[in-house]
């Protein structure tokens, strides 16, 4: 039954049961999370053999991990992440805890000392996108992941949107942007799983985006594959890149990153940044400048504790998945169940990764947000998933669900359902 | 007996001599390395309880140290230093195992969105540094550290060299500097046991760097208290800059940076830069940008390691200076039996910290590491304590007696002792 086709009787009959529900819930004094990524106790509880002890200080070749030293990270962790991902260990500089860090710091070094040619033309010298004149201009696929908007906006750059279509951004959108204009510098792209839609990009897409004219010769699409190993139900793969790349021509033209955040320890993972050979060199240049190197010893754990195999990675992943599957399919579940038919939410279920994005009619997410705030249950911001957190539709809304317990969980869709659906009514009123 | 006062003779005799003796060492084909201040195994063995598993993955207030968040350090690690250093809490970002990280990002701030005026002002918006007309200007007292040096050559600064004296750098040279040139934004200054020299600044210095009349408003001294507890000797004690400052009217004028580095482990210490309180703040507001949150698994391992006692490190510390105290005696007896009175070498006695630097006579410094290479002892590169790399005097070379055993050292002084003597002889041989 669409919602739309109700009387305005039925619609104020229907509030009145739905506004009891919202209040008994209110009543209840609830204090429930579903704002960010967070993975739960049981999922890190899997990883707890970080925590144990090493009863060695010696990595392959002696290198005495308590020490100074091993700017780019050790070779066997290197060697790991290779495997994991495909990509060149001699491209990787890995290290630190965070992959976001190295997404500032790429752009930082963009920013100071400027990118080389996304061809690897050497005669270029590169131009700091500090002084560009104007600024600089990059291309946010939304909805997209607040965190990545807020780094560009740290630097001053103008944020433009660009529609997140199933495989992908809107590509003919893309380069008609990228063509003419030479501030426009980058794009964000989260090739699996997108964060949060759970969409995959394509082979084709991501070949556009390999070989598409820019008329910034130092273009970058900042590709963080953070969701690389995080599957739920099927496995899918992200495009090879770095391969895209250089068959176009323009082996320069991505900054990749990875993190084990999710895949062990949000708080203490290893990051890592890959690039073309040239930008990758450039960058460990000024590491140098910057550090000794990065702590070792939670290197060498990690390494340990995957016994240096990217398939006890994958098997690692199979068990966080056996854990989070049941929180993604509540979640759908209750989508389902409560908003089929309605034509109040549209929802697409993710292919993998940590989030559900759903839309609710124009002009409704914020009054959602605010409601369900009221009850005791906290969601990432409305407008969180667009540049400058406005969304001019005002519509998109976030759902995390790895951080809760099942029963927490289901009680927060509950609530959520029960706001969604008042806060429609509300809207649906005006027309009546 | 002044070697200047030898006649050629003399000299010709004792020249057979000693090369006769460096063949030999020559030909035991050595490789020793005194270039770098690293720990030696047995000071990092006195910290390997930080290499012992945890059995508890919570911290103060149950802030859960393997998941997100916690950006400027855990609570009980910022008091820890706080008690260590006396330097206020709230002033603090720990984190991380690098100062040198905090002091790079730390100029990155400043290049990229400028530093808040010094005197705490709040109506004066901050310029980036990258938009100083001219470029930045920066002190760098003499001989001093090189990876200072190069942080601010990285951004492309004009290093400007100013004598160290033994009490801290020539306040009337960087008084001039600063007094007239607003390109002139800062100056390092490395308070206890200077790199190389061991002194000390003494408190009527800090307290002119503190309330010199700058004519860069945003001018800043980056505080490197590397060895604020590396006592050798006799303890002594940084002047409070914090202090200063504030009584001089210039809350803002200090960047601070500590680490543990050279109290545990180099490889996976604790990072920690403090600022006054309006910089402090708006670099938390770009760290969130940054980063979710450090590694807080070391930080929680390292108050327990100590116990939460600043006391504590202290004792640790006693235990350190056992280890290295023979290493600098014996470096310094060898320089006072091989050089006394002859005069072809001068250097003080360090009253701290990590480092033993000699001046060789004029023109001498090169010859002299090479000299050594070549015998297989690798020294710090002459030049290496000024910007640039350039001593103009090629006379000072930096003597890093923590990282081999005791009876390596010996060698080594040994071999140092006759390439210097050499090269000092082909030098006075110049002008008989």
């Amino acid at each position: 039954m669409n919602w739309a086709d109700l009387t305005r009787d039925e619609l104020l009959a229907m509030r009145a049961d739905l506004a009891a529900a919202y209040e008994a819930f209110k009543a209840k004094g609830l204090k429930l999370d579903l704002s960010r990524g967070k993975p739960s106790s049981d999922v890190l509880d899997l990883s707890n053999g970080l925590l144990d002890g090493l009863d060695t200080h010696e990595a392959e070749g002696g290198t005495d991990i308590r020490n100074y030293g091993v700017v780019d990270g050790l070779p066997e962790c290197k060697r790991l992440f290779s495997d994991l991902l495909g990509v060149p260990a001699d491209r990787m500089i890995v290290g630190g805890n965070s992959s976001l860090t190295h997404m500032y710091n790429s752009m930082a070094f963009c920013y100071l000392f400027g990118a080389p040619d996304g061809s690897g033309r050497q005669d270029a010298v590169p131009v700091p996108w500090s002084s560009v004149p104007g600024g600089v201009k990059w291309l946010c696929p939304v909805p997209g992941y607040d965190r990545h908007f807020s780094v560009t906006e740290d630097f001053g750059a103008t944020l433009i949107p660009v529609p997140l279509l199933e495989d992908g951004p809107d590509m003919d959108e893309v380069e008609r942007l990228c063509a003419s204009d030479p501030a426009v510098k980058g794009i964000w792209i989260i090739p699996l799983y997108s964060n949060p839609t759970g969409g995959v990009i394509s082979v084709e897409k991501a070949g556009r985006l390999a070989s598409m004219k820019t008329a910034a010769p130092d273009f970058r699409i900042f590709w963080d594959n953070a969701y690389g190993v995080h599957h739920l139900w099927e496995a899918h793969e992200a495009p090879d890149i770095f391969a895209l790349c250089e068959a176009a021509g323009n082996p320069e033209r991505v900054f990749y990153f990875f993190s084990t955040s999710k895949v062990n320890f949000p708080g203490a993972g290893i990051g890592l940044v890959a690039a073309g050979p040239e930008t990758v060199a450039r960058m460990v240049a000024h590491l140098k400048m910057q550090t000794i190197g990065f702590d070792k010893i939670m290197q060498l754990k990690t390494v340990r504790f995957f016994g240096g195999s990217a398939a006890n990675v994958h098997e690692h992943m199979k068990k966080i998945a056996a854990l989070l599957r049941p929180r993604f399919e509540l979640v759908l579940e209750t989508l389902d169940r409560e908003f089929a038919g309605t034509g109040i939410l549209t929802w697409t279920k993710p292919k993998g990764g940590y989030f559900i994005s759903v839309d609710v009619l124009d002009g409704c997410a914020k009054a959602v947000v605010a409601m369900a705030k009221d009850a005791g249950v906290v969601l990432t911001g409305a407008g969180a998933t667009w540049p400058y957190k406005q969304d001019p539709r005002d519509s998109n809304i976030r759902i995390a669900p790895t951080y809760p317990a099942l029963a927490e969980l289901a009680q927060t869709m509950e609530l959520l359902a029960l706001c969604i659906k008042l806060v429609s009514i509300e809207k649906l009123l005006e027309s009546k």
